[in-house]
């Protein structure tokens, strides 16, 4: 073997590969296909489903084959898009093809074993997220969600600092009346929780006021608190949707007419004025 | 008789027919006959509520006597409606139409044989539905309604999406500890959307917390995904209502007044000059 | 005595009257006058307070006589109103001031009998009422609210609807599995209206569950409905309040600056170019 | 020592001053020098939650000396913001610096003695609220929250009216029912506050119920009046909000970009039409 012969090999190599590539892009961008891996999606949640039910031997051993054949056709799925992508780097640069992959190689785990059945089976739940990386909607939905959550860090910061003072204080005053609801301050946080969603949060109050009589101003205070920041919180979500709403309407206003603004009107009239004047001279 | 006679005969059905529908369109359009038709619905649902009551059996008869005249007005009322119409073939496009012909129809069953009286009263309790095929008020509420709800089908799915990843993993670790409320994934769904209604969620909560401690996690975050998803949804609504309305807004004030663009006027400035430059010259 | 002695007699008695009337009127106005009057209301509602507790005989027979004279006050105060309003027939016209008149003399009851010491006791209650009165941003406070009602008519009344037909559903069916909560159609009502607040209703949910298992779905799409109805009406609420908003703004941005319309600055181009052109010729 | 000498000394002495007072104000506004007290705010924060476990008496200690470290600290981080400061009557007229000071100097006593120590664990717990004053994004929501507040004082009145008034009926009717929940007017507005909430509030109902069947009119009302209100609140913040927003906006597009208005240009064309009318004649 030459070395001409090599490189025509790595040519034919390459040639094929790129055959494959265009082939795998167009059946990955296929609207059929991609239903149909919706489909599949859909019928692993219903088997995860039938799973929780009782169901007899011979059920489960049909429901464990058509888990191999589920798992398989994931497989084949995400070796399609990774062969269909042009670029390989970019494909693992793309956070839902990495959830994609991690979720399926992990299904390939049996469930025989307690300790990893456990891992096998919560992944197998998980496949169900996969609806949101195909579908382009819930993609778009997910990610506005996600660009949301900072602009809210400092109101979520606020209510913390509100939560943690309030569960110090309860735990100082009320650990001796209730240790399974204010034994220490992780709890006494989540008593706290419950109190903010109205929770039987009479209970927890007039078990306190037993012996501190007035500790129901506590109790107030904390659902003023909160009450008041969370408005603050939704109110700061509609208000800043609102802007985005309305600075793409502008911007769309502005470009698509292309309309002139109020000072280069100003401007032209200017123009006009000086040219007439000139004439009057 | 001959063919002449025959089509005599057709002419004159076809004008009575006509002087009817004429006439019957005019009853139907009518204020008076309107107000009559609700008068009968209303009294028709407080006879569904007098029935719940435990009436002696004269009033029974009488209520008995009543509903079978308040079947006849209604089927009467349908009849006007239909003959009224000039279009027949349009009179069952519109499913208000269908929807109270057929709960009319139904009403003829009699209410004596134990497996249709169920049927027979469901009808009649569904007869207080007409209220909205009356009023074009609620019918335009209830169009506007019908309208927001597949902009909102993202959302659900993401919702679903939420309950179901939830309740499967339910399911998997707490049925061992309470079967009534994690038993299978429908018994899990509905114990979540109790959880996300805030209802006795500590009682769920505490249950599988014995069992196991780290289990508050679970509820947190499915009850912050929820009010998220939730959140975004009537933001969604909101934006999309103002959104239109603005759209509403926005076209009123452009065709009504008939105002010129900016860049209409400057367009007439730019002729303006050019004049001016052509005198100058 | 004369005519003429009579005629001055009256106009003495008409003069004196239209001197204290412009006294009155004075001291109506007075912003020193009102704030006492609060503060007596403010007393009287801390009185009303203090009688829930069990007091000493000796400070009851001090806010029997407190009273007393809160009562004088009170009356006293109406009768400079009444005097102090040059337009008598005007003073019934308003509302607030029936009210506040059919308050004081129904407080002139006494307290002593028993049928008619409740009634004495509630008016005494609602003279806590007479705040809205005098103060007057919260009689503008009211006066919106009353004025926002009619735009809700017919949310209310869908809502209404789906209620009655759910009760009507749920006396059908629940009736016999528990009459203190499916009884009739006014217990059904108030049981679907604790169900809307999400009150324990996945123990009434539970207990027509043991009899009919798909009961759920009666429950859920009776949330569904409501939840989907009220936010319906708040939505229309908030769309309505930016509405009146923005019509003020835009009713102030035009009249008060009297800027010209885009239509007014053409038709002036127009003018020029006219002028131009018949220079040009 | 000469009159010269001493004024060179005080000369010195200010020198030093100011030499400490520049150097100070450059560590004041050092990003590592607050990031380092956010630190030991956040280490402040734990020990408190630390505190609440039960720990080994060694641990105590250690937690008791580090506690003297942090005091310490805080004391040195104010003594140089004082220093720092260049105008030291105005450090004290920063509602902020005075709460700093004020916590770190009670912070001081120690927590041995009984009834100081409660003083002084709730002083160690307020100091996690040293977050707000550092962090300047914290500061700004709490300060637009305060500004917020008397907005709404009028509808907090109507609301505090519509609960006093329900709770004096309250405790005139069913005090003698149950006087753990209405058995004085303050105990009333809490069981009201808890009917707000919808806290087992059929249980409150059906107690009442049992001794006047109507009493739920009075429940029903009393939650759609608070109900109103509330919405009456929550909607006159959101429109405040977006009010604010628009004018800010209306304010910025105006002023940054010098825009002239609709008058201005009417007046430029009106000078125009007169030019070229002088001309025409």
């Amino acid at each position: 073997m030459t070395r001409f012969d090599k490189s025509i090999d790595k040519e034919l190599v390459s040639f094929e590969h790129n055959h494959l590539q265009r082939r795998f892009y167009e059946i990955r961008n296929n609207k059929v296909f991609e239903l149909f891996v919706i489909s599949i999606i859909i019928f692993s949640a219903l088997m995860i489903g039938a799973n929780s039910y009782q169901v007899s031997p011979t059920t489960m051993q049909v429901l464990s084959v058509l888990d191999v054949i589920i798992t398989i056709i994931f497989l084949i799925e995400i070796f399609i898009r990774f062969i269909g992508e042009p670029d390989k780097v970019r494909f693992f640069h793309n956070a839902w093809n990495v959830f994609d992959t991690f979720i399926v190689i992990v299904s390939l785990i049996p469930i025989d074993d307690s300790e990893m059945a456990v891992l096998g089976r919560l992944v197998r739940i998980f496949r169900v997220l996969r609806m949101i990386s195909i579908i382009p909607e819930l993609r778009i939905l997910i990610n506005s969600l996600v660009k949301a959550l900072p602009q809210l860090g400092y109101v979520m910061l606020l209510m913390f600092i509100i939560f943690y003072i309030y569960a110090a204080i309860g735990t100082t005053f009320f650990a001796a009346i209730n240790t399974e609801l204010w034994g220490d301050i992780t709890i006494s946080l989540l008593t706290l929780f419950r109190v903010m969603t109205f929770e039987d949060w009479t209970d927890v109050m007039y078990e306190t006021m037993a012996v501190y009589p007035l500790s129901w101003c506590y109790y107030l205070t904390f659902i003023f608190f909160t009450a008041f920041a969370f408005l603050n919180m939704v109110i700061g979500i509609v208000v800043n949707v609102l802007e985005q709403e309305r600075q793409i309407e502008a911007d769309l206003n502005n470009k698509e007419a292309g309309e002139p603004t109020m000072l280069e009107l100003k401007q032209e009239l200017d123009e006009i004025k000086a040219l007439l004047k000139a004439q009057h001279r």
